[in-house]
């Protein structure tokens, strides 16, 4: 039983170092492997089933906003990356270049795609003529590479999966308006499905996307305190447009500048799932993006009746996405097991449960455990399973909530930077230097300006100058 | 109108140039664009949706035979690429090579895969211990890049989309039977869903895959008689498993070597439909692949009612992959814009239509036009377009049976390949110096020794040696 005594070792605590424990859960729940390329990783089976059921439903919550899925090259041409000045200088340092194709050097080199601005802005250049056709609402699912120097798996790595939307509009109005969408169609996933709430925001000047006239972000806390960018989304104005000739003849006949945007969500979120609902048994999913929701366990399997009564109560819940465990590891282990590998419900059916015609349901989340009546099973089921994701929510809102602190001044802020693990709310005048000074200081930076603005001062929380916005600050991923 | 006229420009015939004919309707029918990045398209939505339609529905048959999805790294570390002598052998000459990350050189230089093996069996052999590891039955959706010096789209580009399954077993019966049922898997993908009739076989040493013990393929024929190789399954034996050390230790304690398979299948299969089902009006898409299946057409669209009878109608088709064509466009424009993209069916809808209670359905694949009361429509849907797939697919099988063709002697099989292009049956000796001079003298190629062998003499077609094999010989893409 050399595999299943792997599966149940002790995990590191996640109050004893956290970095490990995370470490220790996507490597014991089976996630991913190290590869032999240095900072790329193998996502296994239960780790990219994660992924297929995010892709999954984000792909039906495009589809419904009119989002078309289209496929561009993986390379870029080095006068293609440079077209648009800020955004070469924010990615050139970070890319891999292709040299030689065969045996033969290239004439021009090549990068592997850390992004797709370039290739979208190339192709809608010679796509678009007139305003017949716009808007354009292109995405692509595919992997991207940054050259990192240090990597965590689903974190920081230097190849990743994502999805990548681009679009072209005839007015500022109506790009604005598709970033916003979209970051909030980001938000309501998290929230709903992921069971992960998030601070909805604007990006500081400082800290959005290479080549943007604005970033907006959604921003999650993570068990350890600390903040994790889940999801960003960018209206480039016509910038891009106006550094690749992208035009369109209106219906006045005048030529116009498109105007832009980007969105993307990435194998990052799985690291989220893990950080912000994970605890000292390994992974808790919530419901709705389990690949195995519910994990029906035998007891005392060899007596006559009971692998065929777990049968047929998996027949029976065919409506969830529910297995037996029929292996002949003991319950014990099977348990260990379910809960490394986050299952969210587990039902224990033994000779004794048939006599008396129930069966025993215990929640990964709590580990409550209930007596259930067979004939209730279904119904009991999905109550149970609605219930864990909604408590998984309010749980994930209430330690971001209990997390969350206010500093009305900098001695303030530093101490709660350097004690309470969290965001901090602050007054900030806007300018550069105050933010380089927090960093430098205290050690955090902007998360975010939030929609839903607080006005905790008057002055700014670093020069006591007027306050123009209030911010989101922490140490983040 | 500029785009509506582009749209139905007149395309080259096929039967003037076909070379041409398929560029002009993987370009009218907006499949792809070219890129900036020579040799890589770009895959537009109406090319996307295509295989979106073959990702989804492959993927639901690999599931069902204990496949599992995962993600390996896209770059091979130079030295790992090199532990199976043939299959470096067979790749080298033709990757992309990744030389800087960042502004640093690479201590050690990495190509972008253009085939996986070599990741999977360094995964496998830290992964795999014991018999219990086994069997791994696993597959990747991904891009792989080959440096090509002549492209075409779909057919050949430097990077294209796969899907590439990497199974390990504990025998060799175990592989071999995964390997033919791989194939067969994918043969009857392309006859039930594509409408594609391939003949099921095996490649000869000379055509088989770098480091294969044994390849299978199927072969379908296009509408020029060309054959396409629409996908391949490959048995390693133990040869990668003893190149990369992957060992098990079986239940009498013994370490033995998995044996290997890999299997795949590309957006190729898009250059297939076109070719096998396409005419001189553009795409005719088999409508199980079809991403519209029926488009409504409004006729006389500004009279009252019309518009209103027309989204009826799309409603009570919801059962099927339905679109109304509302824009402003004339009626002539919408038909010739959905024949060009193939959609299978076509719902003419006018005043005179309604004031009788009927539609005009017209089929793509014949033109024919049948009148249908109003209160027969799904029933009437549903029922051509299963005569559609039907009967495309007998028209393929038609074709390909009637281009091919059996040869005796040297002489017969140099005349067909000179004026009848198609498949060439004929008799082998097994050699390979036969296979060279076939290729040479008449410009064929092994397609496959079918599973279904026919003895149609003794003796080889090329040195009249004692013939082995009945081969299915032809010019290729």
């Amino acid at each position: 039983m050399a595999n299943d005594k792997k599966m149940v070792e002790a995990i590191t605590s996640m109050d004893v170092d956290f970095a490990q424990w995370y470490t220790d859960v996507v490597k014991k729940a089976e996630l991913i492997d190290y590869s032999s390329v240095k900072g790329c990783m193998v996502i296994k089976p239960d780790g990219y089933a994660l992924w297929e059921n995010i892709q999954h439903e984000l792909d039906a919550r495009f589809k419904k906003v009119g989002v078309r899925n289209v496929y561009m090259p993986m390379f870029i041409p080095e006068s293609l990356l440079q077209k648009e000045k800020d955004h070469v200088e924010g990615f050139a340092p970070e890319v891999a270049w292709v040299t030689h194709g065969g045996l033969e050097p290239l004439q021009e080199r090549l990068c592997v795609r850390p992004t797709s601005e370039t290739l979208f802005c190339d192709f809608y250049q010679r796509d678009i003529q007139s305003y017949r056709d716009l808007p354009k609402v292109y995405n692509q699912w595919c992997s991207v590479v940054r050259w990192e120097k240090t990597t965590r798996p689903f974190l920081r790595s230097r190849e990743f999966l994502w999805q990548e939307g681009h679009t072209a509009h005839a007015t500022a109005e109506e790009a604005e308006e598709r970033t916003e969408q979209m970051l909030n169609l980001y938000a309501d996933f998290c929230e709903e499905v992921l069971a992960l709430p998030v601070i909805r925001g604007k990006k500081t000047d400082k800290e959005k996307f290479a080549g943007a006239e604005s970033t907006y972000t959604i921003e999650a806390l993570m068990h350890d305190g600390k903040a994790l960018q889940s999801g960003t989304s960018h209206n480039f104005g016509d910038g891009f447009a106006k550094a690749f000739g992208i035009q369109y003849s209106d219906k006045d006949n005048q030529l116009k500048y498109v105007h832009q945007t980007s969105w993307g969500m990435s194998t990052r979120l799985i690291g989220a799932i893990i950080m912000a609902h994970g605890d000292n048994d390994g992974l808790v999913l919530p419901p709705r993006i389990a690949p195995v929701q519910v994990i029906i366990i035998p007891i005392q399997q060899r007596k006559e009746g009971v692998l065929e009564k777990a049968w047929e109560l998996r027949d029976r819940l065919s409506g969830f996405k529910v297995k037996v465990d029929d292996t002949d590891k003991s319950p014990g282990w099977k348990f260990s097991e379910c809960e490394m590998r986050g299952i969210p419900l587990r039902v224990e059916i033994g000779p004794k449960d048939i006599a008396a015609d129930q069966a025993v349901l215990v929640r990964r989340d709590t580990h409550e455990k209930v007596t259930v009546a067979l004939s209730d099973l279904e119904t009991k089921v999905g109550e149970m399973l609605d219930a864990i994701q909604k408590d998984m929510f309010e749980r994930a809102k209430k330690h971001r909530d209990s997390h969350t602190y206010t500093a009305l001044t900098l001695d303030e802020l530093k101490d709660i930077a350097d004690n309470k693990p969290g965001f901090i709310k602050a007054m900030w005048c806007g300018c550069q230097e105050c933010e380089d000074r927090l960093k430098e200081e205290a050690g955090v930076t902007s998360r975010c300006m939030p929609f839903a603005q607080e006005k905790l001062s008057d002055t700014c929380v670093c020069c006591g100058k007027p306050a123009t916005k209030m911010v989101y600050w922490g140490k983040a991923y």
